[in-house]
C-alpha cells in the first residue's frame, strides 16, 4: 500500500465528504492522513470470506463485486461498487470477526483504505466526519431495506426492470452472469427474460 | 397522541441514548420535546404500505412486526421490534414516499414517535444526537447485511437455530406463523423442522 500523494485520487474522497459535511483544510489533511491507497488488478480479491476485514474501502476508480457463497457452494452477488462509493464487510470490520463477504475487482480498481482504529478515531473526534458517516449509514440502511423488500416482493421481471432503470451504467460494465446472480436468477433465465422484454 | 409526561416512558429513551452518547439535562429536555407518545392495541397498525411514514418509533413497551406483501399476495416478515429498539420504514420516512412496510402491533404497545423535520433538526443541531443515530444506523446496516447474507447462504435448519440462539425471548412472544414467515418457510415446514431438531 502507498501513502496518499495522487491529488485527483484524494480529491475524489474529499469532494464526496464535502457533499455531506463542510471540512476545513486542516480536517481534510487529517482525514487523508488516515487513508492509504491501493490498486487492484481485475479478478483480484480485496477481501475473502473467513478472514477479518482490515479496511473499509472508498472506490476512486473501478468496479467491484461483493458476493457470498451458500451452503451448497453457489455464489450470490450482494452488490456492486463503483467510483465514489464505499464497499466492505462492516460486520467483520467493526467486530473484528471473520468476514462473510468476498469482494473481488471486476475491473482494475484504485481504492482508498482506512483501518477500524482510524475510522473510530475520526468519528469520535471530528463531528463532520461522524455526520458524513451518519448519512452514509443512513443511506446504507435505506438501500439494504429496499434490496430486501424487492427480493421478497417483486417478480423476476420487475426486479430486472428496476435494475436497468436504477443502474443503467452497470449493464455495460458487469458480466451478465453477475447481474443474474444479483437478481437471484440463473444466467439462462435472465437471458430469456431479456429476450421476452425486448420483444414487447 | 399525547405529549410526554410519563417518566418511566421517557426514561427508557434517554437511557438508551445515553448508552451511546452523553446528554446534558438541557439536551435531554430538548430531545423529549420533539417526541410524542402513543399507545397501540394488539393488531393495530402503526404503518400501512402505500401511506407515507409520518414517524420513526422508539418502542417503550410491546412487540411489533414489520412485513411486506409480495406480488402474489403473500406476507413476508422482515423483522420484529421490541422494547428499546427503533422501528419504521426509513425510506418512506426520509424521502416522503409511500411505505413498502406494514408495521403491526403483536402486543399492546407504547411508542415514542418523532417526525422527520424534528429528527433532521436534532441531528443537524445536536452532535450527540447525530452520534447516537450514526451508531443506530451503523448497527442497522450490519444487522440488515447479516439478514441478507443468512437468507442467501444458510440452510433452513441453520436459520432457525440462529434465530433461537439470538432471539430466545421472541420464541415465547411471537406466533409461530410469523417466525416461519421471518425465516422464509411455511408454518408446516417450521413445525416439522422443530420436531426433527427436538428428536436429535
Amino acid at each position: 500500500m502507498a501513502s496518499i500523494e495522487n491529488t485527483s485520487m484524494t480529491n475524489a474522497l474529499l469532494i464526496h465528504i464535502n457533499k455531506f459535511a463542510d471540512l476545513s483544510e486542516e480536517q481534510s489533511e487529517k482525514i487523508l492522513s488516515c487513508f492509504v491507497s491501493k490498486k487492484y488488478q481485475k479478478k483480484e480479491y480485496i477481501l475473502q470470506a473467513g478472514s477479518v476485514s482490515e479496511h473499509e474501502c472508498f472506490i476512486v476508480e473501478g468496479c467491484l463485486r461483493a458476493f457470498v457463497v451458500d451452503y451448497k457452494g453457489n455464489e450470490h452477488t450482494l452488490r456492486f461498487g463503483i467510483e465514489n462509493s464505499w464497499i466492505g464487510d462492516l460486520d467483520s470490520f467493526f467486530k473484528r470477526e471473520p468476514a462473510t463477504y468476498n469482494i473481488q475487482a471486476l475491473e482494475p480498481t484504485t481504492a482508498l483504505m482506512i483501518r477500524v482504529d482510524k475510522m473510530n478515531e475520526l468519528m469520535r473526534t471530528m463531528p463532520e466526519f461522524e455526520q458524513y458517516f451518519r448519512i452514509m449509514f443512513q443511506y446504507g440502511v435505506m438501500s439494504l431495506q429496499k434490496r430486501l423488500v424487492q427480493d421478497l416482493t417483486l417478480s423476476a421481471e420487475e426486479r430486472y426492470t428496476y435494475f436497468t432503470e436504477k443502474y443503467p451504467h452497470l449493464l455495460q460494465r458487469v458480466p451478465q452472469k453477475h447481474i443474474a446472480s444479483y437478481l437471484g436468477m440463473t444466467p439462462e433465465f435472465l437471458s430469456s427474460l431479456r429476450k421476452k422484454i425486448s420483444q414487447k
